[in-house]
């Protein structure tokens, strides 16, 4: 188990890790309302798709033991968390889980609603586990390996699924070190996951998004791992933009791509990637990290969240269940 | 002609639109010295391998016409400037120029070293108009493109190479807009193209480096042009970091990639790309841009300031010559 987690349930209320500040100061938001978990989730103090939907979960409880709680109100907690982001499917699949908690006794329980989020967390805790386990056996002795984003500890309710591989992978003496690309531009890469492998000594070094051809054409690299935020029956995966350009050039380049994800990431109403929703974000998300750019009139920026990789990219989807491979074909 | 020029000479000195400091801020350096003109060089005040060239150009005559200057004054500082930068073709074509200059009279004149980089500067301006020229009837009407790093007028002596090619591709009409990336970690396309465009008023949009795939996806651009720092005879060609991924990702989904670089950037002494030199630059370039991460013990980084694009990846390589196509057999 990782020490870093970046949810804590303490006496009702739920302790988020602020991961905006991270890695420049460890400071944590206490949430004992829904309304302050939804705009947590918004604003991305949490962020990765199974900790977005443990959060979520969480979000329900605390409006379920709330003063004067019932259906009707935890109800509107849901709706109002359902809106918080759009594409990762982890936040749905954990909001239908806490409406059917909730809808399946006739008798209003807030214990119940607070023991099937605490359940959420623990089975993706375990979930990580096992991904962890079946994707360092694919991984050969003194590999490096490229990450993208961050899909660790901070991302999940464990050891993370990409990043709990390479955890994995390295305790197993088989990860020689990690690249992790910065993940612009919110940088979960150069905050996020560099932070994490600091903190386990996992040997990690930094590379800009742009650097991944250079990278493979120079076979510093082995294998890459990275995480979803929704997978669709046929397999193709949205996951943080820039994953699709990192599969593609690994395809061209001979280099296995791997997908970690838990199932609970699986969207069985989507039969392809064409039908996933991409969030796009505010322009200052970009524009702020250049100095004299905000005050520059007549700049566009296009900046969506998100990117799609299509299944031909991806030579296997791990999860808690095992080692999926191509053709996909997921069940509905 | 552009209003916006990187070097300006005055009455003996070199003036150097410092572009480390653009968009937010307009302040030029006098080198009065060769040390200070190399300097300049180093640390990126003027960067762009044309722009590069005239710079060098302009140093070995500003020794010249220093106050006790001889022969071999002016070659120590052809050889002060030779080791500032490794990878860009024009700075070495420049000093060769000057340094046959030089030699070709047994008489020492100043005078001829002055003429002499005046002659590169104009050069490189007017084959910017004939590559804008060559390169705009490529161009179909209504076409988006999208381009990489700054190739406009900071970075040569006229127009541009391939931001020339834009600029007179949208003068046609032919050009709807442009995307440019940001260019991490220096981020020539977020702080100068985009001031550029901004200047010329052409539709601009930033995009992160990582939203290529995704911007190609949704079918966003039909055309990339680029520029180059060095060519070698079989067509392969090094360009600012993040360029080959580009090329490649163009190339998977059908997207016309093309160089646009005057012929002093090609070097006729290396066969293939795998013999250029590469520059790698400090680790701080890239962890200065994330609060927090210099203080982190443990992080590497790797900082590779070019790669190459393989010449299977280019569908053309513009000069002022001409249109050049694969297979590319340039002249020994």
């Amino acid at each position: 188990m990782s020490n870093v987690t970046p949810l804590k349930w303490v006496n009702g209320q739920l302790l988020i890790l602020d991961q905006r500040l991270l890695p420049g100061k460890v400071k944590w938001i206490t949430a004992r309302n829904v309304e302050k978990v939804a705009v947590a989730i918004e604003e991305l103090a949490v962020r990765g798709a199974p900790a977005i939907g443990i959060a979520a979960g969480y979000g329900v409880a605390i409006a379920a033991g709330a003063k004067r709680s019932s259906h009707d109100s935890v109800r509107a907690a849901i709706e109002r968390l359902r809106i918080t982001r759009p594409t990762g499917f982890n936040l749905f699949w954990a909001l239908k889980r806490m409406g059917d908690c909730l809808d399946g006794s006739s008798k209003f329980s807030a214990t119940r609603l607070v023991k099937e989020a605490k359940a959420i967390h623990k089975e993706d805790a375990d979930a990580c586990l096992q991904m962890g386990k079946f994707g360092a056996e694919l991984i050969a002795d003194g590999e490096s390996v490229l990450t993208y984003c961050n899909t660790g500890a901070l991302a999940t309710g464990g050891i993370g699924t990409a990043l709990g591989v390479i955890r994995t992978g390295y305790k197993a003496k088989k990860v020689r070190g990690v690249y992790a690309c910065e993940t612009r531009p919110v940088g979960q890469g150069a905050r996020l996951t560099v932070w994490e492998c600091v903190q386990e000594k996992i040997p990690v070094t930094l590379i800009c998004d742009n650097m991944v051809a250079a990278l493979m054409s120079a076979r510093k690299v082995q294998r890459v791992f990275v995480g979803a935020d929704r997978i669709t029956r046929n397999g193709d995966t949205s996951n943080k933009i820039g994953t699709c350009g990192v599969a593609m050039l690994a395809h061209q380049f001979g280099i296995p791509f791997h997908v970690v994800a838990p199932s609970s990431t699986f969207d069985p109403q989507l039969a392809s990637g064409a039908e996933i929703k991409i969030e796009e974000r505010a322009a200052n998300e970009i524009l702020r990290a250049t100095a004299g750019l905000e005050k520059l009139a007549g700049v566009k920026v296009w900046n969506p969240a998100f990117d799609v990789t299509p299944a031909k990219y991806i030579t296997s989807i791990i999860t808690e269940r095992g080692v999926h491979r191509p053709p996909y074909g997921f069940a509905k």
